[in-house]
């Protein structure tokens, strides 16, 4: 995980786990989010429902399913931010091996017209800041 | 959606709404399982509860954010069969507009081993005579 | 059902299943969530999301297990107002059988200072004078 | 909380927040089921996945809304044992402040059967001296 400088780690609920008996596809996103936000909160110090970002896409590859019970951790990256974009890269671990990667691309945008806006200097300084 | 011949409705619930006021990321992947599921289950006459394959990917690319009280259907249509896999290809929209696209794949798998395992003859001969 | 004159159907999805192989009992709430919105918008015209209102309490009487693949609708008819509160009552149905009761009490609040506030006269008239 | 013996902490997930800006009231039912498999996999040895109970009832006193990023615990004790069913209590805390109570009723049924079956004696041994 030398890649992932920042990890945080998810509670796996016996309510993520679906009809084949492993965590549900969608929960994934779930789990990504919860570490988006815990990324923003500990590293550039504002909770994403403070910030004008909304998710542009995502990318999930699943490797192995995660069971009710397993210890699930989170790395990320993020990745070379645009102007208006922050790509962020993930690795989900399940009791230390790897259960899925992942990528997504967050854009801001101008609350009143909806369009993409430039990402604010200063959090552009945190985000390029952030040995991680 | 004349490229999407297999359409199927979603109920938008108050509780897919976020803390952003609009449906959240993750939801979109429970929609798309809704989804294939009806479609094997009106298409191939079976239920995704009784066949053995887990999903090995997903993209989703965001465009217009669903509200609650819309009219959501997903598209879809199967793309080329692997030996094992199927991929599927998908287009959300809400009130007639186009709200996201997506990709899955699903593979077979050996429900001892866990590993891939060839989609059942009589699957994929429905799969692959279906118009749509 | 000639007790509940307001039904409303419910789409089971997939995702509502857990690891017991049925409905997950935490999503019983969310069906009652859906048909009180469903009840707000036909009946009163009003969206939760537009009313200030809060669930103050909720039981649940699990009688039968909800399947995957069933046709739920949810019955439900208000009971004596109070000053601030609205207590609904509901009943839950699987394929034409009951599979839970339920009652609710959701309180009026002033935004504000979130204390309890009078239901609007608006609203009662409205309330009181539906037949369901 | 010294009338609950046994206390866990619950992540709350962005996810959990709901149109109107706080946990939304099934999430609640979605915690309790946490800290029931939390004290059965903690303090009886067995988790629920592997135990047949079915929920036979709910009941929750919503008293203050529980926000993004507040720490929550859930403190419980079983109430007095029936032939078939286990009576649970709850207090809900949200940054140490009571955010509400709840009591829920598993019953032990026969797999085979669905009908209510009695506490195995082993199980009925360990909750019974189980001093929270």
């Amino acid at each position: 995980m030398t890649e992932y400088a920042y990890e945080t780690a998810v509670d796996v609920r016996l309510r993520d786990v679906d009809f084949m008996g492993h965590v549900n596809n969608a929960i994934y996103a779930t789990y990504l989010e919860q570490a988006r936000e815990a990324y923003f909160t500990d590293v550039v110090g504002q909770s994403l429902v403070d910030l004008d970002t909304v998710l542009a896409s995502l990318e999930i590859e699943y490797e192995t399913p995660i069971e009710a019970g397993q210890a699930v951790t989170v790395g990320l990256r993020v990745a070379d931010l645009g102007t208006s974009s922050i790509p962020i890269e993930y690795e989900l671990n399940a009791d230390g091996s790897r259960a899925a990667t992942a990528r997504s691309v967050q854009v801001f945008v101008d609350r009143e017209s909806g369009q993409a806006s430039p990402i604010p200097p200063s959090l552009r300084t945190r985000l390029e800041s952030d040995p991680s």
